[in-house]
């Protein structure tokens, strides 16, 4: 792909994301030359989606294109860090006009949105596989990190849970019911809204965050075990959204909003002293978070249910290939 | 491979780098928190290895982690950038422990001679494919570009061209010849010597920079044309290495040297009254460099042997698939 990676970049990446003042050289170039803000630290993380395994071979492009950032940014969400640059590693079959045009519209669209600008990539030819580097940055030690939290401390949950996974299987065929609660669950999957936002918010509140990829216990259970402490989930208190328990009923619902994956909402711990100031100064109404268990001196990750352990498998990203 | 992720990662890669100062945060939360330099800009390159494009299926484990780290390494030696984070995204058909020791061997021993740390990524289960996104820093303004160079300026090339094309054909056996050569030839692909150290030293004297991955021609052809002008090579004076001359012939060396990829080594443009500092500061013989042409106002880039223009194809990376 020596010759048209060049036009193909040009093409379909070069305004497809923000416009940004701190980018002193972006697209075309050997690399991307960026200016982060005095006081700041450097945020970076990357995330792989491989067709077949994260998403199903004939999902939309644009969706494709979505959740290529959408996983980065999440991740630099739970770390309260502002996204600013990302650079796209594009492995396809061949070089289609009218997917790589849907493809960087749900990638540019979801970029702008969080003022992202895409300063550099890649594209080669191969299996179909998109990598995305996500820079961003946060003031100097204001981070969030999984490894904060303390026993005690009091653990949340952005949105709602399961909603992507149920969108997956339905999406493969798997999982059907009336079309618009299929519509909106299918959405969540296809075009999940990281809490960017959210993340930033929770600087100075939070003691440990991590984004809900794996599934909420599995991931809570990461949270915590990097904290060096246990964690306890609420049965009855994991949020689930209102298609997802009319079309599963309760039961289903909360299994899979416990285990399914691809949630990208928040997971936090907040210490008991700081739980006032967050209700107050961030409403649960408005910001839409809900608490679910608490952090304990106990090691591993249990949910409790009418006051028994319940046991749940980590299903994670295993059920989706 | 969620759950096997977490385990692979700490395993192979935690140490697998340089130890720095500068990384708050390395591999094992959400993002990496990395700490620029005062006065510094950011440089960030990605580049995506495919298994069967960019290397035969059968390479060495620890020549492809090797690589995977070498051609990014020579994306910022190509800016005149300091090296100093890396984030590895590895999509891999199965966790072979035996495999993931060499790729982390040949990865790692690259990156500690560069004092690169590898601070995050991704492993993810999928046909072979690495995507390495390296960051580091250079002083404000003063990177190298592909685009300042100017008609009259003076092309160089560094080492020698040519040798991990054929190195490649041996590797796939459309090659042969005796066992030194064939060996030296064999090393020139599969560990590329990235000129991270040249590039800095090249700040102040050159006016633009690019390294030589798609072939000599073709790269020439690119800075030229990012710096709105042309290029014109001399046939006689491309650098051949000895092996390379030996095994070929002069005629089809040097056709290999100016079409053949994968040399990872820099061109660079620099303005006449800028030579005699460079060839007194840089010397030729230590630094290892050629001059091999000048930059034109005619667009384009030709090769001139004995007075007339010569044609050569761009291949690039396609006879590689």
């Amino acid at each position: 792909m020596a010759l048209s990676e060049f036009a193909l970049i040009e093409r379909y990446f070069r305004s497809c994301g923000a416009q940004r003042t701190d980018v002193a050289l972006g697209v075309g170039d050997d690399a991307a030359l960026l200016r982060v803000p005095a006081g700041c630290e450097l945020v970076a993380a990357t995330d792989t989606l491989v067709a077949g395994v994260h998403f199903p071979q004939d999902s939309p492009a644009d969706s494709i294109g979505h959740r290529s950032l959408a996983v980065n940014l999440s991740d630099l969400a739970a770390m309260g860090a502002r996204p600013a640059w990302a650079l796209l590693a594009l492995t396809l079959p061949q070089a289609d006009e009218a997917w790589l045009g849907e493809f960087a519209t749900g990638l540019g669209e979801l970029a702008r949105s969080h003022e992202v600008a895409l300063v550099g990539g890649d594209t080669t030819r191969g299996p179909l596989c998109v990598t995305v580097q996500l820079l961003g940055f946060v003031p100097a030690g204001a981070a969030l990190t999984r490894s904060g939290a303390r026993a005690g401390d009091v653990l949340f949950v952005s949105g709602t849970c399961g909603d992507a996974a149920a969108g997956l299987a339905i999406e493969q065929r798997r999982l059907t019911g009336p079309p618009e609660v299929r519509s909106w669950l299918r959405e969540r999957f296809l075009r999940p809204a990281p809490r960017v936002a959210l993340g930033e918010q929770l600087r100075g509140f939070a003691s440990a965050c991590i984004d809900v990829s794996d599934g909420l216990l599995a991931d809570a259970g990461k949270l915590a075990s990097a904290s060096h402490v246990g964690v306890e989930l609420s049965y009855s208190e994991v949020p689930l959204s209102e298609p997802l328990a009319a079309l599963l009923g309760e039961r289903r619902a909360r299994e899979l909003a416990l285990t399914g994956g691809d949630d990208y909402e928040l997971c936090f711990a907040v210490p008991p002293h700081n739980i006032a100031r967050l209700l107050a100064q961030l409403p649960p109404q408005d910001w839409r978070y809900t608490r679910i268990g608490a952090l304990r001196a106990a090691p591993g990750a249990s949910v409790v249910g009418d006051g028994t352990v319940m046991e749940f498998s980590h299903s994670g990203y295993e059920h989706f290939s």
